[in-house]
């Protein structure tokens, strides 16, 4: 079988196709044939040396794919062969907060999904929403289950609450779906007229154009009757106009992000963080149990992620060159069709 | 001015419509015209003497009013006359838990709201959302607040986690509602094809007959794939199915009902309580901010309430023969138009 | 090596103890020489063929053991040999609420510590605080960890709060000592003068004769002004007195036990339940992240669990029967030295 | 009467002590007979025009004070002549969040209690602990509320947690004697032999010097075997520091301070804040329920606060310019005796 292995800090150079062995699964272990994943910026940060996790060199790469199981180990009960999945980011995630423990990671401190046969534990993978390919169910591991700890960790956000989230990349249109599935009233910022009109059609309730309000925390303010908003996911940054946005028994949730970038690296005043009264929480990914929860919601309303564009898995290189040249509007998806 | 008079224990007879004069405000307090009341399943309790409270002899009856503010005392800084607004239940419970200090009660222990001229605390008044009228105004403080409460005491519902909603009473029609705009999949029970009908058109996804199921958790066992519903809204009981109904790390609210009838009294086995593994939570109408939070669901939403009937001011003896009789479907409304 | 055997519903005849081989560790396993077994009431439940989950037949019982690791298998990273380790209860039940996936038990549904050896995965094992001997390690993973779970699962009891709890069995015990550590007041209710002596030496800043006060919670409310306890950990039942002695705000928690005896099969009238006014929150045992954090408290304390008696490994048989009998105060322990 | 009156941003010279009439109770409304104050560093920021909050010109100063209830208006159920009371800050801010509905504060938009009698709501007062004098009970209202509400706010902490306090600030030593109360470990900074001193007899598990190590985050984590703290209570800065010091799952509270010296204003960089995983949350003083709830603790443990000095009231200016001069250790205290 083929799978993709990464040289880390190589820039592209560093990822190659590569001939291994199926995998048998051990004790608590499945294989899973991998039919679609999805890269994005993590993938470059990886790629570029710039993760802020370790990078296990010659590692299989890539943390979103989605497939059906092929075989089961000893004592395997969760799932079956045929059952279609998806694999967690963190395997050993399974609930409550992230502890040192269970930081082991797809991708970079553990084999990934970048592969035509992946092993995985069985507490690693989460069925897949009976509505979704296998395309779209590769969307969410990543960016939608991110969204959904960011918007849900704090309690989940209350019908009539309003909630302001940074940008057209996939974690906040995720963001911007779940919370409208809550009843929230959704705030987007973002650049351009083209943007504005997809975030509109995908159910943003008003959109902010960030250039030409470069301090648009001003603008929230104004649209929320001064009160500012209940919570704000920060997945861009700058944090400095997240926090004079949010109201003073709200939350920033800010998620991870780019710290090289010329706004997000911006560095926040302690007057600004006292002034804004909020909490600020740090949300990265999330749990085997986010995932779950996440999907019912997926199922639920049959929601469908966005999907930008679609290559096939020998261009890999392809679709991350895309990615770094800034992508479109939604995920890059990976297909093994 | 005219006002209502509650002899508590004597059923319709103890109910009287005297002349008062019209109040003053002192510091901190406003008078509101009343423009409508709703009464309901409560005030039954009061009058009929059965109620939880002590009822002072001589109170004026009415928890629930809206109208519109004509005068205000000293040091009155959150409302201004002409302002259009309704009665929180318990004027000086404004925040947090209910605790003793804030037990005072409209209608019961202190002065309520049928009334031409109320006089009330500032704290103890909330604006109306813009789109409702005063009839639609005054359906919301008792029902819908504690539906409000009932739903949000334990975190908002998750989209896609599931609700099940008892009846179609006043609370349970707000519950079914709120649950729908956080896009909860709802299930309801009822009693008659029409109320099924009437449930389904307000969006209730699944609506089991309790009369055709008595053991009806076993009907919303089966509509969870075994698991059970997240959270159960009680208002009617039996507890016992409720329990049985719910997930195990779900949460049963129990709303406070007539504890007289056949099916709502029936004990709890300790048995029961403990193999449901779950939250049982005792909710009982709520705080000012529970009011102020539900009003912006409202607002946003543009969320009308169901009414029923709509009485005249003279004729609230009729409106209260009218519930005791089992009412309709929505609230019933007194109007001072 | 030497195994005890259950055949489920015979009482102690079904109780053997048998040869069988040493296990081999698989993927992500440990093998751990037991040392030090604890028995308890749960234990004479599944003798007695009157346990909520079902029993496998000739399954290794036993739920409380602490050891030493003396192998683990591929993959194993959390522990290595030597370790001086306690199993947890639920081996899958690692954080976040109990759900069915997690639901496999130790000496119930899957085998159990009543053996020399036990094979048991290596996230269903913690470490033992250093200054504690197997046998008092043996008394936590029950008793101990419910307790913890019950007194923080609503949120650690504040200092200067009061917690009542019923009875000196294993739980209660614990629960005294952890609330003491916390800074709470607590209450505890008892039978008899010998009792009530040894509950005060370890802290209890009040103790209330239960047999004397059938209506206790009259005495509790006369110790906490009217006001009512805080937080209620009912291990014995009567849960009618439990919500009689609780503050509108407070939480009542429901531990499992003897649904058979008099007293704890008590039906609860809803009206009671509603008075209340509080949280009812069923808790059984609690997760491995629970067990790490009740260490931390029990290192940093240098805590010692209360022993009653200590038989050796052979002489399982008749410290169940001391048990049957009614035990003494504190934990019965197994020892393997 | 005797009254100080402020000018705000004059400095020292602003503050004089004038005649004024005594005040009559309004509806709702009490007098107290002040009979202690408390001042410190807030004082310092608003006699300086520094203070976050607009201050009105001639108010009269001062948010700490108790004394005797001498008068009550109409309607006033909650205290009564003699009773022993404390102002609390914020005087309509009764329960749950902070909100802008509550924002008056007494010695800035709205009078305060540097006067011999002060005219203050009957929710803006709280019964004082009965071992308590008014010197020692004018020490809570700011500093001990504050320091209560940190360390609660995101839970009370669990017996066993591991608690960090920056300082020997009236906040700090409140933070860490209540800690100590909650059976936490608590780590304490300071900058001097003498202080270590004395804070390891309030109960101080661990003391580092942040003279000696400025990069005292890295003393934290070796004293939390790497892991860090789970809360850290800032009261003084650099948050860097603190964030480095948190554990992933942990909280920093963020205690108002001063902005403008030169560790405390130094701005955080978004990968520290990403970095550190936990949650930061900022808090400002305390509700009347955290006051009621704080005072419990004091009272079933019998805390004393530490004071550093005590000025009569006609000597108020010295006693800001005390503090001024960095004070001591411990509260600085104004007796009317």
């Amino acid at each position: 079988m083929k799978s993709y292995r990464l040289d880390p800090g190589s820039g592209l150079a560093g990822l190659t196709l590569q001939d291994r062995d199926e995998p048998e699964p051990g004790r608590g272990q499945v294989v899973v044939r991998i039919r679609a994943n999805s890269i994005g910026f993590r993938d470059l940060m990886v790629l570029g040396g710039a993760y802020v996790l370790p990078v296990r060199p010659g590692v299989v790469p890539g943390c979103e794919g989605a497939g059906e199981v092929v075989a089961v180990g000893e004592d395997v009960t969760r799932v079956a062969p045929g059952d279609r999945v998806a694999a967690t980011v963190f395997p050993r995630w399974l609930d409550g907060p992230f502890t040192r423990e269970n930081a082991a990671q797809l991708g970079t401190t553990i084999d990934g999904v970048l592969t035509e046969y992946a092993l995985l534990d069985e507490d690693g993978v989460v069925p897949i929403p009976e509505h979704l390919s296998f395309e779209e169910a590769a969307a969410l591991p990543l960016a939608a289950v991110t969204a959904w700890n960011a918007l849900t960790a704090g309690g989940a956000p209350r019908p009539g609450s309003t909630v302001l989230t940074l940008g057209s990349g996939a974690v906040s249109l995720f963001v911007l779906r779940f919370a409208k599935l809550g009843g929230a009233r959704v705030i987007v910022t973002t650049s351009g007229a083209a943007k504005a009109e997809r975030l509109r059609a995908l159910g943003a309730d008003e959109v902010i154009n960030y250039r030409e309000s470069p301090a648009w925390a001003e603008d929230v303010r104004a649209l929320t009757g001064g009160r500012g908003v209940d919570r704000v996911i920060d997945a861009t940054g700058p944090l400095t106009q997240s926090l004079k946005s949010v109201a003073p028994d709200g939350e920033v949730v800010f998620v991870g992000y780019s710290l090289s970038g010329a706004e997000g690296a911006k560095p926040v005043d302690p007057a600004t963080l006292f002034m804004a009264g909020a909490v600020l929480r740090r949300v990265a990914t999330g749990s085997r149990a986010h995932f779950l929860e996440m999907n019912r919601a997926v199922a639920t309303h049959r929601l469908r992620p966005v999907i930008d564009r679609v290559f096939p898995f020998e261009q890999v290189p392809d679709a991350v060159a895309y990615c770094e040249s800034g992508g479109g509007f939604g995920k890059v998806i990976i297909s093994h069709a």
